[in-house]
């Protein structure tokens, strides 16, 4: 679900650290409300300052989905200003569901650092996840048309998170197996929802409410994409690059689209993926078998393939609504290309 | 903070009961859209299933918010009918409240039933109190008005959990203690901005936005009164009938308002208080020697008394707002005087 720390290649790049300067001050403008240990855990998390308190200038995201919405407001209207408060509300969402992910999940590391929770304890932490949450409302409580995008991806968050959880508890092979579409739903709102938010509330504000569907749509559409990204970073991707712990994803019996593409393609592979998998064997050794046998029985290249098609079809509506965004566009290609 | 599962007497009762009539099928609607485990665990926790998934009929709140918004426009403009979303919404953000507090506050006890988290566990709690607020923001996005009081209320609740969090870790004597004025503000946070914010968005919604203002502060000053006397009855109550245990505030060093009235009354019994507080001892005869002590030092009465003060002040604003609103004036009395 977080991507954002990764470095960046290409072209969105500039455009993408242009709007993180953009929406900044509105976003500390936001948190400095907070009781002062709440501000304090808000900083941490939003990666400017360290546990000492003492600020801090890496372990931010990088602010792709405030980016979605500023640039998506200045493709369609011509200045970002208006879609501020849509940006900043899209930010705290989004580190709202990193804090209450990592308790979940019981991450100890995000960022390369230490998860909130970890730092602060579970229940200040969950506490400043509410309060993120509680921030990002608050933005967009005067924009009715660009609060019911949030609210709307607010509820499809929640739904993706659940999926992914009951996921957790369904074995790798037969009736009860996790299908490929139950996977695209989840990922669609777990993920999606919150890039279509950002993309809708971004046209609405930016003067072209007419196009917040289909835009809702597009932002859907490479959450998507952008999920799969992830769940292949999560698997062959360099621990030291992702900052997350390599093959945690395996070991939680996370259903991601990689395995579970893996596991229905009919090969040898797959047949032993799926023995080694319900062996529950979750050792150094049993999880790189298990990641090679994924990508022997082509789960990967599925996975690459499919998060492709996702993007394309988000490009093909962008092209249709703002087919001057370039900047939007690069940014767009980049968040699949990342894992070439 | 919950005290909507106590027995109410008074004539504020069967207008609570309307209400919840009112206000259940918008709520029940509501919880439908969420993924059926999702779906089940907030039936669980708003009191409509047992965890078997199977219907009950007892455990849900009294639905004390609702009636307060639902009372207000009634007052204000005649109907209830067009402050359900926002009596839906007070709701929500009630339960969100109960679920993550129990899960921050260890507490493996809700309404004479288990806790959600103890019931699903921490994951899948933490997600559907997220989902219940999530449900919240959604009833109200489409009314910026009453979602300004809402938006309002969130910020204010987290704060008050903050603030009551950081309290725990302060020391009960020395320069470091916490004053009273303290935990009035923590106390309007926590408890007083949901009620605010019912009592505002009722009046809205009814028809009557002039009156928002004066009700908000009247939501806020019941909210007070309300968290004494959920304070008293946290000591002093039957745990049979709060489906509390007993004595867990003063087990967890919760600064609550008769502990810091009796340690501040300079009596014999206050500088025992603070002994027995600051020798950390949480076994049954310590705890309760020292609710005892809080009694002697006049603690509970000094309580009580603000309480009135804080219920004469809402009552007071009640008047001058809508003094035709006579099951709103007794419900507000019953929720102080129950402890009587």
């Amino acid at each position: 679900m977080d991507v954002g720390h990764r470095a960046l290649t290409g072209p969105g790049d500039e455009a993408v650290a242009r709007c993180r300067k953009l929406v900044e001050p509105a976003l500390r403008e936001a948190v400095a409300v907070l009781h002062p240990w709440g501000a304090a855990m808000a900083a941490f998390t939003l990666g400017w300052s360290g546990i000492d308190g003492k600020p801090r200038h890496h372990g931010a995201g990088k602010g792709l989905r405030p980016a979605i919405a500023l640039l998506s407001a200045e493709a369609a209207g011509g200045t970002a200003e208006p879609a501020l408060p849509a940006a900043a509300a899209v930010e705290l969402v989004h580190a709202f569901s990193l804090v209450h992910d990592d308790i979940i999940d019981n991450d100890e590391q995000r960022r390369h650092r230490e998860a909130l929770w970890k730092a602060y304890g579970v229940g200040p932490a969950l506490v400043t996840g509410d309060a993120l949450l509680a921030l990002a409302v608050r933005q967009l409580a005067g924009h009715p048309a660009a609060m019911r995008h949030l609210s709307a991806a607010l509820v499809e968050l929640v739904q993706g998170q659940t999926a992914d959880m009951a996921f957790e508890q369904r074995a790798w092979a037969g009736p009860d197996r996790v299908s490929t579409e139950e996977y695209l739903e989840m990922a669609a709102g777990k993920t999606g929802g919150l890039l279509g938010a950002a993309a809708a509330a971004g046209v609405e504000l930016g003067g072209a409410p007419q196009l917040a569907p289909r835009m809702w749509d597009m932002g859907r559409d490479l959450g998507v994409a952008f999920q799969i990204v992830d769940d292949i970073l999560g698997i062959w991707g360099d621990p030291d690059v992702t900052g997350k712990p390599v093959h945690s994803d395996l070991r939680r019996e996370k259903k991601t689209l990689p395995i579970l593409a893996a596991l229905s393609s009919g090969t040898t592979a797959a047949r032993e993926l799926s023995a080694v998998l319900m062996s529950g064997a979750t050792d150094d050794d049993t999880v790189r078998y298990a990641a090679g046998l994924a990508e022997q029985a082509g789960g990967r290249d599925a996975a690459q393939a499919l998060a492709e098609r996702y993007l394309s079809s988000a490009l093909h509506a962008l092209d249709e609504c703002l087919p001057d965004a370039a900047e939007l566009r690069d940014l767009c290609r980049s968040l699949v290309d990342r894992v070439n």
